[in-house]
């Protein structure tokens, strides 16, 4: 064990797991592989030659690399990360990598390589179809969000959550760059030339900032349960019958909502980018509509197995009022779809643009794809109050699409 | 300094105070009297017959004894309190005792000797007016939960105050007896025979159930500013030119409106309760026009300071947008009343009942007034949301009373 921490070079990459018991042969041929971008961790993959066993390490980075400058980062992020993964694999058991080691000094994870798994937005922008996606982020959802929530948690516990997953380094970078930068003329912010009148117009709606700005306090302050804090299409690898939820280092205590509409603000953005992408019309009008299926099915399934583990599991009087879990169940779509429309608008128009989107190579392709984005996320924001299902909605997504075609 | 936690006796607090630097002479000729009720804490009066010169002493005790059982507790709270008071003397000095010492060992603070102010409970019992209690419980709050909150800390510092003030057990308290218990047939309730009828109605109505739990809810989750936790008419003193608020071991980072609530709360109670209180019509009609007065401009006077502090303080690019500040007041309001009925109702039904109503001697007559509470507290909670300003809710309050008149 190293007594100080120092980041892995290849070959120490490799010292370090064959020194863990249980993981390889003493005859193992390892061979590694650095996978990562650099920006804020080292991911490290080795392989067994002989018997193609392999495993992932990450460890973090002291700094994140932000448009060439280093941002100071401490290492508890490491600890969060695999605490977090812990507490998942717990209550959504096959919905994230599994762990084999965590070293606190070295600031490092060991666990299951997923290589046989692409990153979901890949497979998005190539047009896949995954029939289990849906189901499964709603369990994954349902799960990870229920069980560490005032609803199931005795309260004792739930305070201890809340201090054991304080972050606020990473809360920090969502604070900026989600529910900030955006909404006004920041150094940070990012976008194409094409779409300024519609960026300056979203700077100068007071109306949409103040809801924006409810929605920052919404996360700062409403501790409902773990989050993963970072639920974009990014963070999900899949085949056709396997979905892994990774990377869950912006973990706290947040609002419910905000995992979900993370993951519905990917989908409407893949949505969006399929205007601009090539192809014909029919096949991405298909694709466009198999994502709105899975944005509704994703909730309609959510708030299915949310209704079936308050019946089993929720002991407090109060909650127990009839009707309370449907007014909690309305509250948590509300917030959901208010946060998707802030990650899509940061998307557009901040500083971590989507392959989505950025995949469209004719600028002026973009900035219609990018405009139905923006639409879309405000819009999400002001009628949020106002959609009361998932169908309803995918109705907004689709009548606003169906306004740009008009418009064209 | 002890070495390890033993409770003091009277001969004990005397040896520790005079061992502590610069409190008095070592020629003091100090008498104590032990002033505690023992339910939660020991409480020493300690002065010097020479100099005339006094101190406090407030030890916590390892449990809380409730309805004759003994309660386990930390000494944290004495931790928690002696924290709070620091902080709240920052930014509201002279509205909280000064602090001479901490002793986190014999989890005990040695504080200003406030005898010569009154409990303001038993002011209000006695019909006293005191003319700068709005101001001054105005400035504590507008300056302590502003100063605690997202709006002033930069994120960081406000999640460090999160993590200090994490309060489990005194919360525990608070969810329990003023959110649950009450509205329910839970074994810790006590109320006059008489009322019986209105409790059971409100233990059927899920309507107003609802609306407790979603109160609840907010109490558990809505982590806004450094409350004090307790701010009944009981944990403040006051004498006709001085105001201070005590006992703040509830402190936590909770919902800004629920330390408003608490007091607009035990205003109302009083109100109620000198419908049955002896004296003269006119003179208790008088007296609560005056408790009215005080609760309209505690809110005006709160949202006018509150105002002031963000327009000095307020740098976040967000909340700086136009009106947001309007929409902060509104939601604090909605959730102040909210709390306050909570509050109300839970001094009826519950544990806790309060001199103000437990002060009136017959049964039948106390039993009108408790109704009128229980009456004020629910329309609090169901009507909230439609009060803009402190008017609206006195209105509210007199109209409720009215009705009740004509009843009679």
């Amino acid at each position: 064990m190293a007594q100080a921490y120092q980041p892995l070079t290849d070959e120490g990459a490799i010292q370090y797991v064959r020194q863990l018991p249980g993981l390889f042969e003493q005859t193992a041929e390892l061979v590694n592989r650095e996978i990562g971008d650099g920006n804020l961790n080292l991911v490290f993959h080795i392989v067994d030659q002989q018997s193609d066993k392999s495993v992932i390490i990450k460890q973090a980075l002291p700094y994140a690399r932000v448009v060439g400058e280093s941002w100071p980062l401490t290492l508890d992020r490491a600890r969060i990360e695999s605490e977090t993964l812990k507490k998942e694999a717990e209550r959504a058991p096959g919905l994230v990598p599994k762990v084999f080691h965590y070293d606190p000094v070295m600031a490092l994870t060991v666990m299951e390589d997923l290589s046989d798994h692409i990153i979901l937005r890949t497979g998005l922008i190539q047009r896949q179809r995954y029939p289990r996606l849906a189901e499964d982020i709603a369990t994954f959802l349902a799960h990870t969000l229920f069980f560490t929530s005032d609803y199931y948690l005795d309260p004792a516990s739930k305070k201890e959550l809340v201090r054991q997953f304080i972050n606020p380094e990473l809360c920090n970078i969502t604070e900026g760059l989600v529910f900030t930068d955006p909404y006004y003329d920041a150094d940070t912010n990012s976008f194409n030339p094409h779409i300024r009148p519609q960026v300056e117009a979203i700077w100068s709606d007071a109306v949409l900032k103040r809801e924006v700005a409810t929605l920052k306090e919404s996360f700062m302050t409403k501790a409902q349960a773990l989050l993963h804090g970072d639920l974009h299409t990014g963070s999900i690898m899949v085949t056709d019958s396997s979905t892994k939820v990774i990377d869950p280092e912006f973990a706290f205590v947040g609002p419910i909502g905000f995992d979900i509409g993370a993951f519905l603000a990917n989908l409407f953005l893949s949505f969006a980018s399929h205007e601009g992408q090539p192809g014909s019309i029919t096949e991405r009008r298909e694709y466009q509509v198999w994502l709105l299926e899975t944005a509704q099915q994703t909730w309609h399934r959510f708030e299915q197995q949310f209704r079936t583990l308050w019946q089993e599991h929720v002991r407090d009087e109060m909650w127990k009022t009839p009707g309370y879990v449907d007014q909690v169940l309305q509250e948590i779509l509300v917030d959901s779809i208010g946060f998707a429309g802030c990650k899509m608008m940061r998307r557009v128009i901040g500083l971590a643009p989507v392959a989505d989107l950025e995949t469209i190579e004719d600028e002026r392709v973009r900035a219609e794809a990018e405009r139905l984005a923006l639409h879309i996320g405000r819009e999400c924001v002001l009628q949020r109050r106002s959609i009361t299902d998932g169908d309803a909605l995918v109705h907004l997504v689709q009548s606003i699409a169906a306004q740009k075609e008009v418009q064209i």
